[in-house]
């Protein structure tokens, strides 16, 4: 995991607010004391400390223009879809990926990210807006399958769907009303397997440029799973047609 | 879900701040300024309110010694064993319960409750000490499955398994080391699974007292399922000896 630099007090404010990861804060030894003092206040509460040093040091970190304030956070290094394809070829695999259609979760994302490494998922797809991305909630919850699933962030879902199928990949939906069992899915086949936001489920776009759509069956009250725990029934849907045991 | 009440300073406080639902706070008129203030934030925080009453309300809601302060929380049932057993019985179905060793996460926990609500689980077993219990949290993920599937809390784990075993119910374990591969699960038993805390897994008593155990074929670098995944993929394995398909 690499580190980057933020730059500035609303910056920092919105990293140290949002579950970044900040590994430590610079301040000037001018810095206002009101803004020191809520500063410090954020840095507690993120789990960090705020270090105060010369305005020369601040100078000599950045390009100026620093307003006495500097942060150093981890950085998720995201990947491509270039990436990921590679991925699958030098597997000598058919693909297999997942896309996340604005999952908000990090609890969420994390356990799916930890079942994809189990599955042999080559990577995950999510959009860059409406989603939750990689922070430190992710990480942890992954409990280090971050670092060895490339997670892909694209402008718009719909158009990389377009995007697989043009490369012969089957796009496979999850829905309560679908009616074929998930237990049919054709999973040796070079797959992308779609799970839907929390509340929402898969938007309607998405929906309709689905080769397929399966449904978990349910024999209870509730009408959904955990989003990361049917995601993660279907990633073991293709696993066990990928690698089937032998006489049951 | 009913409704229990909770008398005095601490109580309250505590029942404000450990994440249970507190529907409703009432306090003395004459309650001491700072105590108020106090209550105020941490009810906000539980995203409550705190309503001013005469002390003779409050004289008349408890039997007195109340130090000012009464408050409504949301009392979630515990089931007890006789029912679970009961619940089988009247479904004819053989039993299928789910023993949690010590689990920790709330949203784990929850999680888990709405798959045993889709497959058609009996009752799920938790230990009375250094487990998570039903809490505001556990309901919240839970999604409504909370409302039916009983969870029983027991004193002793292993004494529970040895009573589970004299009614010839089959005890079945996770863990990695398991030679054994789910799928070769024999679900059509009556069944309990067990799954463990979140770090540790299974207990090694608990542990000694499984029947079996089996193991989830990872492909990856990491060495464990998130614990709701791995308890729901052993469910929905239950769930498919139990309800086979026609021709694949």
């Amino acid at each position: 995991m690499s580190e980057e630099m933020i730059i500035g007090k609303n910056p920092v404010i919105e990293a140290l607010t949002s579950g970044r990861s900040v590994n430590k804060v610079f301040v000037s030894e001018h810095l206002n004391a009101n803004t020191f003092k809520k500063l410090q206040q954020s840095a507690r509460e993120a789990g960090t400390i705020v270090q105060k040093v010369p305005k020369s040091k601040l100078d000599s970190m950045s390009n100026g223009n620093h307003q006495g304030i500097i942060a150093y956070v981890a950085s998720y290094q995201y990947g491509t879809m270039e990436q990921i394809f590679t991925l699958a070829e030098e597997k000598g695999e058919d693909a297999f990926f997942i896309i996340l259609d604005e999952l908000e979760d990090p609890h969420n994302l994390g356990s799916i990210l930890r079942t994809a490494d189990a599955t042999g998922v080559h990577g995950v797809i999510i959009p860059k807006r409406r989603s939750v991305g990689l922070t430190q909630a992710v990480a942890k919850t992954a409990a280090g399958a971050m670092e060895h699933v490339p997670v892909v962030r694209v402008t718009n879902i719909a158009n990389t769907i377009d995007e697989l199928k043009e490369k012969n990949i089957w796009v496979v939906g999850t829905e309560a009303e679908a009616t074929q069992d998930y237990r049919r899915l054709e999973g040796s086949l070079p797959i992308a397997v779609v799970i839907g936001n929390e509340g929402k489920g898969i938007s309607r776009l998405v929906r309709k440029k689905c080769d397929w759509t399966v449904s978990l069956p349910m024999s209870g009250e509730v009408s959904s799973l955990n989003a990361s725990v049917a995601c993660s029934l279907l990633l073991y849907e293709v696993y066990r047609k990928r690698h089937p045991l032998g006489e049951m």
